[in-house]
């Protein structure tokens, strides 16, 4: 994705009594849920994240260093096997392309995911795929690989972190997959979102999920996003951005600069084929467009969905011979469907309640979005827990 | 598309007092601006109105006839002259491709549009490219042409029209493109839209418009859509379907079944190449995500837009030798993203604000949108004139 | 696709003694095989035709009719029983998009064929939708359809055929589904290939297939083709139209215009995934390359793949509820892609060795390919019977 | 791409007197014109090279070190400018998806190329991602960027090089990136083809060109591959790879796996557009099947065109307001089409004839072509020089 521009948040560059690393301390801010915020008309799971899909799991890596060092690593990976000789289905999707994701031609042409994904900063792309590469070479039972195809997706924290110093080692993303783990999803200013924005507040990793009720299937599906997007922010139908005066093509000078990113990465335990997984993908541009999103021009939007069903997973035995394989079919998508679009919206929010106000590179800071200003508008506008009598 | 299923919408079937032709007095209900309800932050044409772009022509036939034809018949011509000849750069996007488009290889391939776009019911695509195919070899000018590359957009009125019966005849389609004229566009119940439906209410033909600042370019949107789709209805950021009660998994037997399909016809003065028109058109789906639909299984969701701009026109001599072509580079596109997404939801809710109760094959009724209800419910999530103090 | 040039083989017009119909008697050529022609390395089926893949049917109806009629339907049908209901999983691709290919965003999105595919001339495609449509809704058992993808190619027989008087009608597309049969296919000037042409010769229909050795499953891999392309004609590596003195760029006035289209129809029984079977289509330009065609701008070259294996067949219980489909996995797929190549290139050469002279509209003659000189390049570059000692 | 199988090529295991770096002496072979070998119609430029498009330069990096280290880097620049500042238009193809490609997206979705393109080894992608990367923040008037989208194609030559040892690093791009140039280019065991194969046989780096008549606007089109793919060698329509009796599905012991892949980039002076340049990557697959390769499973193919031309480049002036930029229409793409094909075949011949016997990791070899033989077979085919009485 492009970085934002040189004059951009000129107006935010004042604030006040953030310490010394530029962190704000985390705890306190509610998730979305806690705000009476529910996305759609579907429920969550217990963790309202990526890991309530069984065997997901998630490590991240922050580095916060000095006064220009923002940035980090989250790894997702499918399954605690060995993900290379038990591939996953997989389906990848582009919002708009302006971004460096690498690892997209494969998963179309195979319909499958083989490493960890990888989430980080646009110019340690590289990092992250000799992290990947690595870990998966040394994998046991991967003595004789010889072709690994890593799967890394990235969005630019140049206005916060120090992002031409390339800070990022192959280390870091070890380290990000080996302390992977599942339970609780750390959101806000972590890993790949560490130094991130979204719609000109401070952004960053966030998450969600969906539970599909019983006649549907019962499948859940789990998202988690990377944000660093922009547009005219909407939560749950209300237009903050504009009641906050903080949106692109207001007209005046201090406009928010749309340009950004987001990377979504979708969990499902659905015993979906690659086609279906790449449909399921899409959906998350729909989740992105109710936060406000026209999906601008410097933005990299990317989405890649995978299914961890044990009856679709690419064994070693069923990639030599005919195998049979579950599928659900198409007319049986749509509750899905549904389910990404809502989960990846409310990943969003989770990422912005869950982020705090940061300093960092050039002096730059992102405020965290105002809580007692959003619960104004929302109360205003009928949405949540506010809003009830 | 898929037609709805059997059981759709039995609650729906008692209506009283609509006349005998199923249609009920169409005048009298507002557009989306009369309400209030200002989808974005970019204002509208003058007409609001896909005919704000100078050239544009549009063409309806509406076929309400007996108990059980509720069908017709929409063409959009981007401009006055010989189409074929002078040809319109275009490009075109699918959304969710459960549908019968016509002609979309070739717009990918060549970049370019040589004909009108007809828009009609599933099962009439054949006669909506026989006609087409017939006026372009008719055209002064056309008399060696051996080659029509005709583009049809469909969705399915099966629920109200007696679809298997074909009615629709390449007659129809001649007379909606010979009768086509600026100026304003009727909506609702017209054209191709006569007999569809949205969210489980009626819908049919919308339109709209948007204007980009002087400091963008000052460049025009038009959109016109034919809505057959459904999900979770917003409206501008209201969720009128949860509080009507009328969604997609609810659960109940009253539910609503998502499937339809909406075709998006965009229109621009702005000097762009088939690529942006490709980025431009896959921004109606941005519009349609928060309208609160997934794009589901049975959904044909298709974009195409053009540009009118004489700049980039194909004309016979650029056709044949190196032409100059003007050219919006990249970097300016995102307003462009930002007017096609508001243009989209807007010219939907005119759709369904501007369509009546329609009664049709086997005693299938849709409701139109009640417009008491639906105040009230902005007003209560502070959306529109209604809400303003 | 685009028609031939006004100017087109002008050097051609003079043929003695073609009988009043412009038909020459067809029998009498031969085939590839007996010439000694075997592109590849695989066996062909014992019919070395697409229905060497059991169950597939062919229907052709070919119209030459006065002076200026030529041109016809040929229908190839995925098996006997109701397409609607029992879906054939299918694969499409574009190799150059200057076409009008009908039915291709519903295969893509939903992997499958519901209709027999029916291929025609350029300006029939309307017919030949309305023919496709018709017999799928009178079928027994899909009395409540109403929604039907029909799945339609075309090639422009404008040199030889009226094609503006639209001479197909949708009687002629019911007659070649409903007369469709296994067993020997015919080939040359007959359906939908009864005008065309190919390299600046008479072209038409043809077919091959291949079986893949035991150890590789022992597959079949069944084409066919209708050819209307050009380029520089070669023939089982054999430089045919360089040293006829007929290709393209070679600067003279006796110049070959290339543009024309090629629509390959690809039949297996290996259980495949929609995904390989659309890499599978992909092959078949692998094919259309070695007979030296570069897809020239004006070629609407299309290949459509199907499975006809039960194990993968989307019957109504297996689209209702998760099913469990046969999956022969990425790794077994390279020979396939070997059989499709060699019998798309062994369909070419088919088509054009059992096509015959042919006079049409305008005086237009299309001359077959003399067998006489092709005979003499074969031997003298060592390829066939007639190479060997 | 997927490596080569572990029994592969166990027949060849056995050479003698190949010196101790495993490198045969280069000089001394043909390139494919001096065997008369004359892919087509249209005659090559002055060098036969990439590098007669004005303004190309390449850069190699050969990395032969010890027993087992058999690969490199070889680094393409569109120009002699900022390449960042002064993108040139590009498009981008996928034949057989099964690699690395990084980079494909964001030409997808800008139409545009920013940096130099790099080939290199497959597991050696993250370091060439760096060199690209770190050469272009370093480059003048770069100071500000902080996005880059490097491009980088690879080839699997783990057959003869320890590729898991990840030897090439981001000192080698940048070297090959710093001394590339116009004029000859080295062909066979150098840079990213060093340790690589084609068809069993010993491949590498190959280039060739092609200029059209003035009548067709005279441009020139330069092909350079990085051969490591298979299939059933055909040189110049003659059936090399039967005669020699090595081929894939030939059903025996000696088989060869024709896995592998093939990188293809392709210059040209034509004002072409991205779209225009889209079209002419895919030709490349074209040339690629004419050599006996129906692009299997385990074979990464990939296309990158870009055009030359100043009147298309996007400069900083025409990336920030309405530029005007010239267009080849699509009517005159057909004879690049064909240069393409062309270049494409013969580049690849040049790849095999010029690379020799290498020896590698594991005691692994892979021969040269064997000259006299294929002379030998070239004659019986009437193919070249050798063919002439």
């Amino acid at each position: 994705m492009k970085p934002l521009g040189v004059a951009f948040l000129m107006g935010l560059l004042l604030v006040i009594g953030t310490p010394a690393s530029g962190a704000e301390p985390q705890g306190g801010r509610p998730r979305a849920r806690e705000l009476g915020i529910t996305a759609g008309v579907l429920p969550p799971g217990p963790l309202d994240a990526i890991t309530d899909v069984a065997g997901v799991r998630v490590g991240q890596v922050t580095l916060i260093e000095g006064a220009d060092i923002r940035t980090g690593v989250t790894a997702i990976l499918p399954h605690g096997g060995n993900l290379y000789q038990d591939k996953v289905p997989a389906g990848f999707a582009v919002g708009n392309g302006f971004g460096k994701f690498a690892g997209s031609t494969q998963i179309g042409e195979l319909g499958e995911l083989e490493t960890p994904i990888v989430l980080t900063n646009t110019l340690s792309v590289a990092e992250a795929i000799a992290g990947a590469v690595e870990w998966t070479l040394a994998q046991p039972g991967n003595e004789e690989v010889r072709s690994v195809n890593a799967v890394v997706g990235e969005t630019n924290d140049g206005y916060l972190n120090a992002i031409r110093a390339r800070r990022v080692t192959k280390e870091d993303v070890l380290k990000a997959i080996e302390t992977a783990t599942g339970g609780p999803v750390a959101e806000g200013n972590v890993g790949g979102g560490t130094g991130t924005q979204a719609f000109g507040w401070k952004g960053g990793i966030g998450t969600s999920s969906r539970r599909l009720p019983a006649a549907y299937g019962g499948y859940t599906v789990g998202v988690l996003v990377q944000t660093n997007y922009g547009g005219v922010l909407t939560i749950a139908g209300a237009p903050v951005g504009k009641e906050l005066g903080r949106y692109y093509l207001k007209g005046a000078a201090e406009e928010i600069k749309p340009d950004g990113s987001i990377v979504v990465v979708i969990a499902t335990d659905a015993p979906l084929s690659d086609r279906n997984l790449t449909r399921l993908a899409r959906r998350a541009f729909n989740g992105i467009a109710v936060t406000g999103s026209p999906m601008t021009n410097g933005s990299g939007d990317y989405a890649l969905a995978f299914s961890t069903a044990e009856s679709v997973r690419r064994t070693v035995a069923r990639r030599s011979a005919v195998a049979e394989l579950a599928d659900l079919p198409n007319d049986q998508m749509s509750p899905l469907f549904q389910a990404v679009m809502e989960a990846t919206e409310e990943a969003i929010y989770n990422a912005m309640l869950q982020a705090v106000t940061l300093k960092g590179a050039d002096g730059h800071v992102l405020k965290a979005l105002p809580l007692d200003r959003l619960s104004e508008i929302l109360a205003r506008h009928g949405v949540g827990a506010a809003a009830r009598p």
